[in-house]
């Protein structure tokens, strides 16, 4: 751990991939009370909501309004999801300064996901990223299923790669290599993200995970070693199966943060606050978070009671 | 990572710290059950009971009745916590050749746990040692609070240190350091496992853990850096709090098998009937478990769905 980072940024994606699976409603208001809350935290960097066609994710068809009432809050960037022409030309309109693309590392959740092929949809996104510059804003990009697809298995590093810097050339200035399903393990961190390292610099990476499998934490970790500096994190550990309570979704940003503060790494990032925030969601989804430190904070007992 | 063992042991401890928290009272015969079916998933190491008073831990009055029920299993060692020598007495009359004796690295923790300071603990345990072993008998040891102590907070590396060494010096032949709130992160192992290394060999040690913070599988690999090659868990992630369905406990035996298989480490042990496994104990909780891979082999989606 001498190489670790003493200071690591993290992406709240919270309000679109912590959101965007949950089938419940929530009021836009409640949108803009948690995002004001993940500001009040420390996060400086918040991807918003997602201008996806309303009827793909519902949940996330107010994403105008989501943008129209967010803090001024100087030092904060807020950024949301566009799919092509048509989303960017909301967000601009928006007035946002910063637009997120995906893709992924396998052909077949691609198309699932996107209806295209993996490169069909660099080929689409290539000039949407040119006119996102062109218009003054800039551009993030993600790349799914980097280490395991549902579909396909295991995915090959050399992929990965290829993917990455293709995003990179087009004009993406940090690309944050996903593990969709939360199946990774420290071995693919290093196999897969030590392969890009060797086309890309550490500081145009970013990894994002889920807990699906527990794994997530350890993969920070493994990812530290690397010299990664970014990682993505949703407040309360949202992002998981809307119909499962406790269910894990996207790490947790408060399990990080309390990685990172352990381990003493700055995050400027306050723990208690970002739980506050999730309280926000969890009041309206009326149920439990899956983030260890909700449940530790909320009384959900997070100590062992058994003395050993 | 080249450092890392290829094949890991698991000391299966459901039975015993899974259980002991459950105030739902779990008849003897799914106790059982749940042990022929570890049995049957590939553990070889099982703490099947504990010996302390009927009275401190309701749940484990049956001690007697479980070790009497154990599978004829060739191969599989089963042992039962001890906490005195009239625990000793009747773990050696149920035929137990394998006992293990418990005390912390805190004084606060050993006086709130076990009503005696570390050192009147470690005086009292070394007759029973002495006797274990002159009965035929093999001892492991426990020690709680190795990182950090809900009461005296940050724990010296030298006092753990200490510990361990007289333990091992009274005939213990395995130290399981323990994280008892589930607390430490990976630079905690580090540091305390190794100084603990520079007194006592890998092979002497293993690792306990719980999943309270998320941490646990990131310290199973750091552990795994310095060459433990022994792992505490519980299947199902039973140990937790027991009024919270979900709440984390000790380690889950199916996510530390999971990192196993998926860093290609034996363990020996098949997932899928671990959490089979966990099953007979879920049914009589009638709730959830908190383990990764029971809610993901349950249906209660452990995929993410969102696409990213």
């Amino acid at each position: 751990m001498s190489n670790s980072p003493q200071r690591i940024s993290i992406v709240e994606v919270g309000p679109r991939d912590g959101l965007q699976n949950e089938s419940a409603p929530i009021p836009t208001p409640v949108k803009s009370q948690f995002i004001d809350r993940l500001v009040a935290a420390g996060l400086t960097q918040i991807e918003a909501t997602s201008f996806v066609h309303p009827k793909a994710v519902p949940q996330l068809a107010d994403a105008a309004e989501v943008i129209a009432a967010l803090p001024d809050a100087p030092g904060v960037t807020f950024s949301a999801l566009v799919p092509n022409d048509k989303g960017l030309d909301r967000a601009l309109a928006s007035g946002l300064k910063r637009v997120a693309v995906f893709t992924a590392a396998s052909d077949t959740f691609a198309q699932k996901n996107i209806n295209m092929t993996v490169d069909e949809s660099l080929d689409a996104f290539e000039p949407v990223i040119a006119r996102a510059l062109e218009a003054g804003a800039t551009v993030r990009g993600y790349v799914s299923t980097c280490f395991v697809c549902p579909y396909e298995g295991e995915i090959s590093e050399r992929r990965v790669g290829e993917v990455v810097r293709r995003l990179i050339d087009a004009g993406v200035d940090e690309v944050a290599v996903s593990d969709t399903i939360g199946a990774a393990a420290p071995n693919d961190i290093r196999r897969v993200v030590g392969h890009v390292l060797s086309l890309v610099p550490a500081d145009r990476l970013a990894l994002h995970l889920h807990d699906t499998y527990g794994t997530a934490l350890a993969n920070v970790v493994a990812g530290l070693e690397l010299g990664i500096t970014t990682y993505d994190a949703s407040a309360g550990g949202l992002g998981g199966c809307p119909f499962a309570p406790g269910a894990s979704g996207n790490l947790a940003t408060e399990d990080l943060v309390y990685l990172a503060d352990r381990m003493g790494i700055e995050t400027g990032v306050d723990l208690t606050k970002v739980v506050e925030a999730a309280d926000v969601v969890a009041k309206v989804l009326g149920g439990q978070l899956p983030s260890r430190q909700w449940r530790r904070l909320r009384g959900l007992c997070g100590m062992n009671d058994s003395g050993l």
